[in-house]
């Protein structure tokens, strides 16, 4: 399939008039752009069409299996392997407990993830912090983990959906990221090129999510829910509070340690109840309904046991952090708010350019979180630097807001309905 | 100024938006665009964002003089100068008869001019069927031949507003053609960047036009007054019918020919009505109130008298044209319809590929217009062909409608009120 000059125009025309474009349309876009047949401006303005005008169902189900198509695909033929995927918050380490959790309890989960992104942080950045732990698994040997040990989390190699890269890449330049369909088609590309017949789609919204509200979430998930549905998938939507860090711990070594606590029942209650959810909803979703994910020494041991599969040397792992500074509440009263993307923001923006150990030994720890009662001086976050003080304190304690009253209470987890 | 990848992006999301740019924001995007500074990609996006989101008078009078300025420009210092444009149509001869028209009662018409595009002819190609004829005038040279002959028309160089032709170039390949303030933009800032202080605009609406109904020609030509007045012109907007070819002749030498015989009171009707329009309101504009414009040996003399001062040797164009062939009314009653579009398109079609001087002669010539009555087998369109028959007699004679009875009339000409 080919795609002259002036079909191109006319498929342009077409989304600009908001018509609905036919499946053969949109594998001839999606390969011509990615065999680099057609330049990036017409594409970009199709990519502004579709962000002012819109994509059905269909349309946006056909974007997502031309672009899955477009590289590798693995084929599981087990009706237990599933795969889950967060929209990306701040102090988000719940893959790193869900997957072996759910392993644990009889899912094969097959967990392909990225790298920070932005204010938010990285599964395979949090991984690596164990000594050896190796996430460039080739595709069989992901495969063949993953049945063996009962999950991996490996890097989605570059030969897996490489037509989403690269519409990726040309809508971060012409500020086409914001769309539903879009945004749908790329998460779920990767997921369907992935081939697990299950997947756990975790939507998160607020002020640290890339979706503001809960309406945008749900649709979001709705649309994700039912594109992977028409293409053959079993789906399970559940959305989760980002108004405030999940996690107690932002930064990759706090997290991981965070993680691992939550994995043998501690750490922040808000992870634990977060991963046990979604760690539910991919057995739901696997089919195993009577599998009830428990945390606790054996689900610590599974993630031993991947790291470990992994090349990784967890007990080389130093779990012994030491705050270099804390900030104090400036008056005594309710955590109103504690804007997460400040905080993701700040992290990142200390790590840039330090050594990669000393990078990811950097991070921030809440000691209280929103609703908690504090004293005037009290700490509320801990700051954690190896070398010279980097942080800037100013803008964290801004992040922080103290109030007279008690905020009211957000839901921090539900089902998509 | 320069325009960062961010700042590219917050101007696209702002478009997207729906939201104004500032004077600044525009002239950014137009210099950094136009020194190469900024990807065609996101530009592509700006522009899909602005057809479907659309831009203010304001947006759009900063978007014209910023292209204007883009490169050389003409001053005048000479309140009677005058310009005009045609968004072009078929057999649109206008220019070759109300510009000596005008100049004759007395404006000095400073007439840039462009070439054929898709369906419609250039008023160049027309012009250069003279032999000898240059229209490639350098900047000086046209100023000096505008005030010391009265008129002039020739080639817009390349360095006139070269961000329009770049801007162009970039709307014909990503389907962000159709805007009216971008189409707004573009015919005016090449008219600014022409210097002349008064602007008469010819825009036709109909099947053979850019502009489908009366209400968007309207709506263009309102946009184009508002911009060239907010932009220190005088603007005067004629809105007339392109349903049919104007002329009774479709091709460049026999344009030409008609063109000539319109100049001495003779050739098709509606070629002098309008032409007869034009000049007028030429006059108007220039604010010579009391020139009244008269076909006739004077106007005629004009001509021969700009076409000399460009080279042209008016005695050697061979003004004896022969039909080769014709189509015939395939029934008796009245011509409801000739499409234009096709028309032009078939005239397009016939020259291509042939030697320069058999191109110009190819053509057609109508011996019914719309209302006329036939009678079964009479010639409605002559065919001139040079060399073997090339054009295709079936379509054009698919072009020609014939029913029993007489078509609702048109209005030929109005001005915008």
């Amino acid at each position: 399939v080919t795609l002259s000059a002036p079909a191109m125009r006319s498929l342009i025309e077409k989304k600009r008039a908001g018509l609905e474009h036919s499946r053969e349309e949109i594998e001839a876009l999606v390969g011509a752009f990615t065999r680099g047949e057609i330049d990036d401006a017409p594409v970009a303005a199709w990519l502004m069409a579709v962000c002012v005008t819109g994509m059905t169902l269909a349309e946006t189900a056909h974007l997502t299996a031309a672009m899955a198509a477009s590289g590798d695909t693995l084929t599981w033929g087990d009706a237990s392997v599933v795969d889950k995927h967060s929209t990306g918050g701040v102090g988000d380490a719940v893959t790193l407990v869900a997957v072996p959790l759910a392993a644990e309890a009889g899912a094969k989960v097959a967990k392909l993830s990225g790298r920070a992104l932005g204010h938010t942080g990285g599964t395979l950045d949090k991984l690596e912090c164990i000594p050896g732990l190796r996430v460039d698994l080739g595709l069989e040997e992901f495969k063949s983990q993953v049945l063996r040990v009962g999950c991996a989390v490996a890097a989605a190699t570059a030969s897996l959906a490489p037509a989403d890269k690269k519409f990726y890449a040309l809508r971060d330049r012409t500020a086409t990221i914001a769309s539903v369909p879009l945004i749908a088609a790329s998460i779920l590309s990767k997921k369907i090129a992935g081939g697990a017949p299950a997947i756990v789609l975790d939507v998160k919204h607020g002020t640290g999510a890339f979706m503001k509200t809960p309406a945008e979430a749900e649709e979001l998930g709705r649309v994700m829910r039912d594109v992977g549905e028409r293409l053959g998938k079993r789906v399970r939507v559940v959305l989760t509070d980002m108004n405030e860090p999940l996690a107690d711990s932002v930064g990759d070594a706090l997290e991981l340690d965070e993680a691992l606590a939550a994995l043998s029942g501690g750490g922040s209650p808000r992870l634990r109840s977060v991963a046990h959810a979604i760690a539910a909803a991919m057995l739901e979703c696997a089919g195993l309904k009577s599998g009830i994910p428990h945390l606790g020494p054996e689900a610590f041991a599974k993630f031993v046991e991947m790291a470990a599969a992994q090349g990784g040397r967890l007990d080389e792992f130093d779990r012994a952090f030491k705050p270099a500074r804390f900030i104090a509440a400036p008056s005594s009263g309710y955590v109103q708010r504690i804007d997460p993307r400040t905080l993701g923001e700040l992290v990142a923006a200390s790590k840039a350019g330090l050594p990669i150990e000393q990078a990811r030994r950097t991070g921030l720890r809440l000691r209280k979180r929103t609703g908690d009662k504090v004293e005037r001086g009290e700490p509320v976050i801990d700051v954690f630097e190896t070398g010279a003080p980097i942080l800037d304190l100013e803008r964290l304690a801004a992040s922080v807001t103290i109030g007279a009253d008690p905020p009211a209470s957000r839901q921090l987890v539900r089902a998509l309905a």
